[in-house]
């Protein structure tokens, strides 16, 4: 490969590529390798400091039981986890289909009309709600949200963090006392609440809507199973999490959340939608729907970044679904609420107060601090985890709780070492309870009645697996993200117990472990970025730029300069960047960029120095978002103190840094890392992602937080954020040490090199460095053809078995190719030749050799279906068409559908499993 | 479904098919049925009282890592598990090339010419190659096979129980001692031996050959990577067990042993053969090579009844071989002997005496029995197991010891806590060593050299993956081999460390949590069968026929019966009957069967008769092969009773009688158990099974055991043969209860039924039985049709997307159905349908609609590239052959290749890995 490059070695490469003014000339201070072996042993140690307790905590965690034939050809099944965003709908039918199985099951439950494919965590999901309505609503002076006092803790103090930054005001209440005076434009409800009450909100909704303001409910899915949802009470918005339905609590997550409305509404959502649309044959097919919603096209209008989804959760949850059914579901639901009945009686029967009022799952006892902090304790040493309210206890149950841990909850309440609970069974039923209120039918659709035995629910999810192409088949070469080798001893630990099943507000004393194992981590990220602090919170790389923005936005407050707003954002940065300025109360100011895609300094210090007075940030991707070291990189972060301003380092492609330059050590003061890019978490077909930050010392007390009275306040659900994978980068960097980490990101510097260095003749190479080498990916030009664009190319790549390069961005026209270290030279060569044989067909083409509308590329992909058809009347061959290599036939992926119209689509929007009949 | 069975009610069903006078009236004793969640949860608690000590034990049984994408890819990769026998090979294409890879990796690594797809375990194989020398040797009074004294304590168990059934004298002891005087057939040698020693065999082998005896070597195929093979120091064959790459120990099993021979010896070779040939386009395929050796072809000539094979673990173990290279492969090995003397070094330093000579991995110490034992108790404590020898200690290390390990270890020998492994490690070099005297290369073959890396790897399992069909497909309705569900919350225990890192002679108190779960089993099993005891040692169901037998001749024998040896055994029966009985020191005489399927009872009474003085014993399949429950079953076992023989019930048919009728109460006295069928072990893809037998309380004494001076011996290397597998009949138990395994069993009798009353106009149905009814499974009798035979419907079924029933067994021109009660309605009705789609064609080819040769069904099955070909001069349309069904396009499985021809493949016998460029 060296040869190719015409280099000797790879100090050589890395001379050529990385600016001597930046490189990092230490060895990173991390503890020695170990084998795979080794460190699973290592991590099993400390796992084992983590205590599983019966867990009657509550408070939107539950215990649940993930069917085992979901967990093992779902969560733990590198075809749906290394899976990649499903932009390329042909080739991704089959999580579209299962994520259209859960926008179905979200407006059944919630009796609304439209539901996106998921959203990070409740806590962010009430958050985006409330943006959401805050845009929906246009009377002048509303700037108010009434937020139910009966909320779980978590949300509000999301709430709270996000609407300071946008200027929201946030009052905390009995929904009851609330005055719909003009001024509120939403309220936000908990059904049931976290302390367990069930009350009806019609009347309030009514009242909330004379008053202007939209009504948004945060529910419980399993609850609504047999509650009246809040589509037919009158919210406008409904959001909650789906974890209970047979996702892990993994101390907090990942999971995934929902968001459903009204149709009028639906153009206002937030997040991911799957939609119905037709093929090139006109036969159905699923694509995401109005992508043009998603910031990275429309970036100067963003009021969001969640682009980011759950996928992997929100296809755990969707199967739950479709396994249990409705008939399930409501099964399922109705034991938990006759085991909580189970449990208030016996409880009154001992003499305890509970709290009044209906209740579906949570029962609350009113005592003295004194009696409940000593039955948290007595309960604790029973092994069973009791909630604190101000006012008593707090006692969920869930899927998990049986009859033995009812009793065993009851002796710690004082009942008798024999005491029974054939009495207390005996007196409540499973067929009717006071909260069976749900009279519509929901699920009704044949994916949630015909799967109900492992059997069939094994071959459903394995004939949507054979339509997903991933990394199990071949590279997935995706510019700026990373998709790299997410190992097998990386991905064990998530299913252990003592990882899966903490709840992530139990005592401390019982997740030692967790806490052990993130310290760990936090200081090796912190080392990597040359930074003084990591935090581990923020769940997705949005939320990761959210959160440093916010770090930066405390900082300037704690000193005063509350006027600082404004953040300089280069033309190239990606579309999440000026959203998170704008959520972080930022103004955005766009730089220019030169033809070679660096940042055109010039401009950088015009605007810099236009907006000296109010500047905050400059938010730069390095290497930059055209795929190149730029040289400069220290001047600018230099330029930008100078002003008095803080430089936020968007980490998307620290896969070229790691080891060999750190931005705490060049100029940055905040840096998010993409753990699912860099380090190792798999994309799990479209989420989840986690994205840390990194700051320097001065920005640390900004960080975000979860104890009460911290500056900056809480960012996602859970103190951890999505704590159970931070195992994923704790192994890889167990097993990578110093050294190790060094040669990944040079080999993937070396790949990217090798790729553009045999493609150049083919397809230009937009942007490159001073040595004429590109960093970790490489931008081939496609704009000298004019006949064929760049989504032919990638949909013709899909008959050769590849997922296409990332399309027409940051330029318009072109394909940027990110390899990683992890492809190995015959794969790269594969590529190379499905590119190169491509750039034939599209020059023969240009030429008039082949029909301008009528040819292979305009065609692609091209499925079974088609290429077997009797009929074929193409000026190219079938086996053209489907085999256009001869390696091809060894290991055909075939697309499941043929080009999809996305236009139609959109115009014709439908978003829920498709009836039968069609 | 009752509907078009014309009944009323599943107990109407039940009486028209289950004979009255055996129904059993009664509940199963079985404790109630769990959930699976709380299932689990019982079975964990029985797993902690299992300790995993670091092992020292070897003998046999080695520490290993299985890489983690094999384990997650493989082992607990439905898949991969729930795959048949491959015998129809197009759609088998992939474990017939990991098979390939593994006979190719044995054949490399022990220097002979042709090796077998795997055996059971190292002493089975070992008396099997015994057998087979038998069988070579011509010599006239050549009775005797010569066993070396350092052969594992268990493989001379083994042959000794064989030895004993066939007559052939065993002479135990130093090889250097045995005279070949032409006594002796043949010498088993162990390399190394079972307390470590290694010995050149070169002068022996020449002597032995002179005396004109065979050589057989039991050998390490990790050691062999260093040291010189036996194919090149002239051993005749090779066995052993390739467990230490990477399948884990699993206290006993399941792994796969190997067998390697000479080419001169190969058509004698028990066992599976995969072999190349082509299919009908010329193209290379794979496939079972030489089938008919397979008894149930050539049953009168049976010699053995391997046709079992350990597919699953030799496709791990190929895996490893082929993820670590020859490279690999070699580290590994030298990393461990490396280590031994480290350990020897450190001893010797400490004052040990060591046994004189060379290792490999195994260090033997001398010391008194008191200081031995001492020892053994101390290091025990320190959490470490040592082997106990007649004269002192033996230390195995393995690839997962550590050099934390050796310092354990040392310091229970007296090295002082402040010991370190410095100075030692010093002294040895990873370079050489005294043993490493191989020259010659191994595994150069492109398929150990192209997949070093994880995501390569991960690549090839799933190409290969992609070509085999299993039940993650559809269903396999195979007609006697019961192939249901296999749900994932049997599986899980498997993987559990508890269950997967015991060794199988660990101290007893170590395995109180198998032991347990072992005995629940035991006892469950009786209870279904109606029987006294339960041994679960056979781990096949070969193994169990030849087990029961042995305890029928056992207690004929003890009564002074030694005469007894005639075995009756009908016409219809499953062609390991004979085989075992062969191995069992019978005489086979056959009983003829009605028209009907039915025993002739007039020719039994009459055999009987004739053979009442020696009359040893009846095999009898219940249901019977035709697939009908016999009315005069409890008269048939009343008269061999009559004679004083016993009767033995093959269990093959199990699936149609559990909780409702039970062997030992209609007359059986013994009776296997195929826990790989009626019991959930899912076929591996054609092995691992169990064959667990129940026995009346009088031949209880007669069940095999590893406890010396026991009755019959042992017949498995492990006391609990397959034991971690086991934990999958326990869970599925434990969730059943009896209801639920009577509510299986009359839905498996309901599927049968409905399938043959659906089919009956199309293919006649062979045999019903008094009612007009099947039991569990239906004969389609296709000898109507002269111009299609039952193969080509075998392989227009794949077109269809399904795995064939039984072919042409037990009627020749018949397809044997069994779709189990783990099939939904739907899916049946897509079997008949494709089946009353293929009768169609068949029908046109009657008529003369369809030509002759040239249609779908001689054609099939259709692979893509044939399809999708420029070239299609067929008379029939691409679509038919491809979709014959419109259902078929929404989940199309491709055959990886066309029609394979089985007699190019076994006139040109190559049974390695294909060069690349053929």
């Amino acid at each position: 490969m060296l040869d190719l490059l015409g280099l000797q070695s790879e100090c050589e490469l890395l001379e050529a590529t990385v600016p001597a003014g930046i490189r990092f000339s230490g060895s990173l201070q991390l503890p020695p390798a170990k084998s795979e072996y080794e460190a699973i042993a290592e991590l099993s140690e400390i796992a084992k400091e983590n205590r599983i307790l019966k867990s009657f905590l509550g408070q939107g965690y539950h215990g649940c039981i993930t069917p085992p034939v979901i967990q093992r050809n779902i969560l733990e099944n590198p075809a749906w986890y290394t899976a990649y965003t499903p932009y390329q709908a042909e080739i991704a039918q089959g999580r579209l289909e299962a994520l259209l199985n859960f926008q179905t099951m979200v407006t059944d439950l919630t009796g609304l009309d439209v539901a996106n494919a998921s959203l990070l965590d409740e806590g962010t999901a009430a958050a985006e709600a409330i943006a959401m309505a805050s845009a929906a609503n246009k009377v002048p002076g509303a700037d108010t949200i009434f937020v139910d006092a009966e909320c779980h803790p978590q949300t509000v103090a999301i709430v709270q963090t996000r609407a300071e930054a946008l200027g929201i005001k946030v009052v905390v209440g009995d929904p009851g006392s609330c005055h719909f005076d003009g001024t509120v434009f939403a309220i936000l409800l908990q059904v049931p609440g976290t302390s367990g009450i069930l009350l009806d909100f019609e009347a309030l909704a009514i009242r909330a809507h004379a008053g202007g303001a939209l009504v948004i409910a945060a529910a419980d899915p399993l609850a609504l199973t047999l509650i009246r949802p809040p589509g037919e009470w009158g919210a406008d918005i409904a959001v909650g999490s789906t974890q209970r339905f047979g996702v892990p609590m993994g101390f907090g997550g990942p999971h995934a959340a929902y968001m459903a409305t009204r149709d009028s509404l639906k153009r206002l959502m937030p997040g991911r939608l799957v939609g119905v649309s037709k093929d090139a044959q006109g036969r159905s097919a699923y694509r995401l729907s109005l992508q043009t919603r998603e910031q990275h096209i429309r970036r100067d209008k963003a009021t969001s970044n969640i682009c980011t989804a759950q996928v992997l959760l929100a296809v755990m949850a969707s199967m739950y679904a479709v396994y249990h059914g409705p008939t399930g579901l409501r099964a399922i639901a109705r034991r938990v609420h006759c085991l909580a009945q189970v449990l208030a009686n016996g409880l009154v029967k001992l003499g305890y107060q509970l709290r009044p009022g209906a209740f579906f799952d949570t029962v609350a006892v009113r005592l003295s601090a004194s009696e409940r902090n000593a039955w948290i304790e007595k309960a604790c040493a029973a092994g069973i985890n009791l909630r604190a309210l101000p006012d008593g206890v707090a006692l969920t149950v869930d899927e998990c709780t049986g009859t033995a841990d009812l009793l065993a909850v009851l002796k710690t309440a004082g009942a008798g070492d024999s005491a029974s609970l054939d009495g207390l069974l005996a007196e409540v039923s499973f067929e009717d309870g006071p909260i069976e209120k749900r009279t519509s039918a929901y699920l009704l659709h044949p994916v949630f009645n015909l799967y109900h035995t492992e059997t069939e629910m094994l071959r459903y999810m394995r004939s949507l697996e054979a339509k997903d192409l991933s990394l199990v088949h071949s590279m997935i070469p995706l510019g700026s993200c990373t998709m790299k080798l997410n190992s097998t001893s990386e991905m064990l630990p998530v299913s252990w117990p003592q990882f899966a099943q903490m709840h992530p507000f139990c005592p401390p004393d019982q997740a030692v472990g967790y806490a052990r194992m993130c310290a760990q981590l936090e200081q090796w990220l912190a080392e990597i970025t040359g930074f003084a602090r990591v935090s581990l919170e923020p769940n997705a790389g949005s939320q990761g730029e959210y959160a440093g923005l916010l770090a930066i936005r405390g900082y300037h407050r704690s000193r005063g300069d509350i006027h600082r707003d404004v953040c300089l954002i280069p033309t190239s940065a990606h579309g999440t960047n000026p959203a998170s300025a704008v959520m972080a109360g930022m103004r955005v100011v766009s730089v220019a960029c030169l033809d070679d895609g660096d940042i055109d300094v010039a401009d950088l210090r015009a605007k810099a120095t236009l907006h000296a007075e109010n500047l905050a940030a400059l938010m730069v991707t390095y290497p930059s978002t055209h795929g190149v070291f730029e040289e400069g990189i220290r001047e600018i972060c230099e330029l930008i103190h100078q002003h008095g301003a803080q430089v936020y380092m968007d980490g998307a492609n620290m896969n070229a840094q790691v080891g060999l330059c750190r931005p705490g050590d060049f100029g940055a003061d905040v840096c998010h890392l993409n753990l699912h890019k860099t380090f190792c978490i798999p994309h799990g077909g479209g989420g989840p992602g986690v994205g840390p930050i990194g700051v320097a010392s001065h920005l640390a007390p900004f960080l975000p937080s979860h104890v009460p009275g911290s500056a900056v306040g809480a960012v996602s659900a859970a103190p951890y954020g999505s704590a159970s994978i931070l195992v994923i980068p704790w192994m890889y960097l167990r097993m990578m040490g110093s050294a190790g980490l060094v040669a990944a990101t040079t080999l993937a510097i070396l790949n990217a090199n090798y790729i553009a260095t045999r493609l150049d003749a083919f397809f230009p190479i937009l942007f490159k460095g001073r040595s004429g080498r590109v960093a970790h990916e490489c931008i081939l030009d496609l704009r000298g053809f004019k006949k064929t664009t760049a989504e032919d190319v990638a949909k013709r790549l899909m008959d050769f078995g590849f997922h296409s390069p990332t399309l027409s961005w940051p330029v318009v026209g072109t394909l940027m190719v990110e390899p990683t270290e992890s492809e190995s030279l015959a794969e790269l060569d594969r590529f190379c030749e499905a590119m190169i044989a491509i750039q034939h067909e599209m020059v023969a083409v240009e030429n008039g050799e082949m029909d301008p509308l009528n040819n292979p590329l305009k065609n692609a992909p091209h499925p079974a279906v088609v290429v077997c058809s009797d009929t074929w009347e193409r000026p190219y061959s079938r086996e053209q068409a489907a085999f256009p290599s001869p390696w091809v036939k060894e290991r055909k992926f075939w697309p499941a559908v043929g080009r999809i119209d996305n236009v139609w689509g959109d115009r014709n929007l439908f978003c829920s499993c498709v009836p039968l009949e069609a």
